[in-house]
C-alpha cells in the first residue's frame, strides 16, 4: 500500500509518496498563481502523478492523501478550500498578485481521486509531524517563522482543529497599538504584520539574512532589529503559554532555522521573565524534523499507526530524495 | 447518592450538595484570608458540613467533590494547589493582604475526605456548566469579567486543561505597550491589568457601577470609558478567536452581567470587523446559567452522565436555595 502527501505553500509545493518502509520520493515545484481557482489543487494532482511516474507506481492505486496547506480554510458546500492572502489576488491587499482568486477549492478536487482526504494547515501538519516523529509532548506548540508565521497547537494530547480547521492562526493576534507593521489580512500590529519575513524585510529595507549576518558582526542597528524581533515573537509565545498552559514550544521556518543562535536566548528570556506560575519550565526549542516536518506531518495524517512506530525507530526520512520539477 | 461542589473565589466561597434530582442547597461565606495556608481548603470542608447539616445528610457518606477555584494552580508532591495573586500575601504585589501565603494546598486536604476530587479553575468550571446545561457548542469559550478576568476554552468538543490545569489564564495575555494597567501578576498591559474590575476601578477612580450608570445617562467621559473597555475586551476575544477558531463566546461575571446592554454591541463589532475568514459567524452572547454557572460546572465534573440529561430537561437549579453563612 502506498499513501500520498501534498504540502502547499505560498511559493513552493511538495508532493511525496510513501509505503510502510518510509517516504520513497518527494518532488517540489513553484506554486502556480494564475488560471482557474482550482489551479493549485490540480497542480498538486499532477505533482503526485509525476512522483508516481518516477517511482514506477500506478497513481490511481493510491487511495489516501494527507495535505498540509497554507490557510485560512473555509467550507463551501461542505468541502474544505482555502483563501490565503499571500496567493489570492482578489482579497484585500492582493493587488500585486496575477489573479483575482478569492477562494481555492481543495477537498472537492482531491476527492475526485482519493477516498481518504485529510487536510490541515501547514503548522498543524508540522505539529502532527513533531508529535509522530519528533519530541512534542502532550502540551506543546509548533511555530513556523518564515514568510508568514503560523502555529500548530496541542493541548492535553489533542491537536486543535477548530470550527473550520483554522485553529493556530494566532499570528493574526494583535500585539501592539503603536508599532507600524501591517499584515496581509489588513490588521495593524498583529504578529505576522510585525514579524512575518516579508513584512519585516519591507520595513527594515533589506533581506533578513543580511540583518542577522550584520548582527553577528556586532552592527548596532542590526542587533536592535534582532532584539525587536525576539521581543515581539517572545511576547506572542508568552501570550499563547498563558492561554494554553503549554510545556514545550518547537520552532521552525527559515527565519528561525538560520538565526536560532541569536534569537533563542532572547525569546526564552521574554517568556520566562513573566508570571512564573505559568511560564516556569516552559522551553523554547528548535523543531526536530527540519524542512521535512510538514511533509512528514501530512503523511502521518493518513498513515496506519504501526508505520509511525516503525518510522520512529528507523527514521527513514533521513534518506529521502527530493527532486525539483520544472515550472510549467 | 449525593455529590458535593465547592466554588472558591477571591472574596466569596460557595458549597453545594446535589443528588440525582438536582442541587439541594447552596451555602456561601466570605473567603477567609488569614491563618495557615490550608485555611481555605478547610473552610470549604466546614461549609460542606454546614450544608449537609441543614439538609440532614450524613456528610462522610459523600465520596465525590467537584471544585471550581480561582487559579493559577501548581503541583506540590503530585497534588494540585493554587496560588492566586488576589489572595496570597506572600506573592509580589500582595502587600495589602493579611497573610504571607505563597501556595494554598487544596487536593491534599480534600482527599482526606473524598475519594473522587476533580479541581478546575472557575472559568473552566463555568464552561463545563455551559457545556452540560447551557448552549456552548464544540468550539466555544466561557469568559468571566468581574474582579478578575478568566477563560474556559473548548476546542473540537474538548475542554482544555493544559500541563498544570492552567489553560484559560488568557487574561494575562499582553495586549498593549502603551496603556498603564498593571496586573496583580506584575504584567503591564495585560487584559486583567487593563480591565479586571478592581484594576479598572482603581484607574477611573470610581465604582464601575457609577461609570456605567453615567454612560447610560449620556455622560461623555463615562461613555469613553465604556468604549475603552469594550475595545480592549473585544481585541482580547478577537485574539482568542484567531488562535482557537472559536464559534461562540459566552460571557459572564458581574461587570458583563450588569452592563451587557452597553458592552455587547461594541465588543461584537471589535471582533467582527477583522479577518473575515476567521471571525465570520462568531457570536458574543451572555452565558445562559448566570450566577450558578461555576457551581453547576463543578457539580457536572463529578456527576453521572444520566444526571446531566435529566437536569437539562428539568432545570432543577432554578429552584436552588442559597443561604449565606456568617463569617467565623
Amino acid at each position: 500500500m502506498h499513501i500520498a502527501a501534498l504540502d502547499i505553500g505560498g511559493t513552493k509545493m511538495a508532493a511525496c509518496i510513501a509505503d510502510a518502509s518510509g517516504p520513497l520520493l518527494r518532488v517540489t515545484q513553484a506554486t502556480e498563481r494564475s488560471g482557474a481557482p482550482d489551479t493549485i489543487a490540480r497542480q498538486g494532482l499532477r505533482m503526485i502523478d509525476a512522483c508516481c511516474d518516477k517511482l514506477g507506481i500506478d497513481a490511481p492505486s493510491i487511495s489516501s492523501i494527507g495535505v498540509s496547506s497554507c490557510g485560512p480554510f473555509a467550507l463551501r458546500d461542505g468541502q474544505l478550500g482555502f483563501m490565503p492572502p499571500n496567493i489570492c489576488g482578489g482579497l484585500p491587499n492582493g493587488d500585486d498578485l496575477p489573479n483575482d482568486w478569492t477562494f481555492l477549492p481543495l477537498e472537492s478536487v482531491l476527492r475526485e481521486r482519493f477516498s481518504t482526504v485529510n487536510i490541515v494547515n501547514d503548522c498543524v501538519a508540522g505539529l502532527h509531524g513533531e508529535r509522530a516523529f519528533g519530541n512534542a509532548p502532550a502540551n506543546s506548540m509548533y511555530v513556523t517563522w518564515s514568510t508568514g508565521i503560523g502555529f500548530g497547537l496541542c493541548v492535553d494530547g489533542h491537536i486543535l482543529n477548530g470550527k473550520a480547521n483554522n485553529a493556530g492562526h494566532g499570528s493574526h493576534m494583535l500585539l501592539t497599538d503603536t508599532e507600524a507593521g501591517v499584515c496581509g489580512c489588513g490588521n495593524q500590529g498583529d504578529l505576522e504584520g510585525l514579524l512575518g519575513g516579508r513584512n519585516l524585510e519591507k520595513r527594515v529595507g533589506k533581506p533578513l539574512a543580511e540583518v542577522f549576518s550584520a548582527a553577528r558582526n556586532g552592527d548596532v542597528d542590526a542587533l536592535s532589529t534582532v532584539a525587536y524581533a525576539a521581543h515581539w515573537f517572545g511576547r506572542a509565545l508568552y501570550n499563547l503559554v498563558t492561554i494554553l498552559d503549554t510545556e514545550a514550544i518547537l520552532v521552525g521556518g527559515s527565519v528561525w532555522r538560520h538565526n536560532e543562535d541569536l534569537l533563542k536566548p532572547l525569546v526564552q528570556e521574554e517568556i520566562s521573565r513573566r508570571f512564573e506560575a505559568l511560564t516556569s519550565g516552559v522551553k523554547v526549542e528548535s523543531a526536530a524534523l527540519g524542512e521535512l516536518v510538514t511533509d512528514l506531518g501530512a503523511l502521518a495524517l493518513v498513515m496506519p499507526p504501526q508505520w509511525i512506530e516503525d518510522w520512529r525507530t528507523h527514521t527513514p526520512w533521513k534518506h529521502l530524495q527530493s527532486i525539483p520539477l520544472p515550472a510549467r
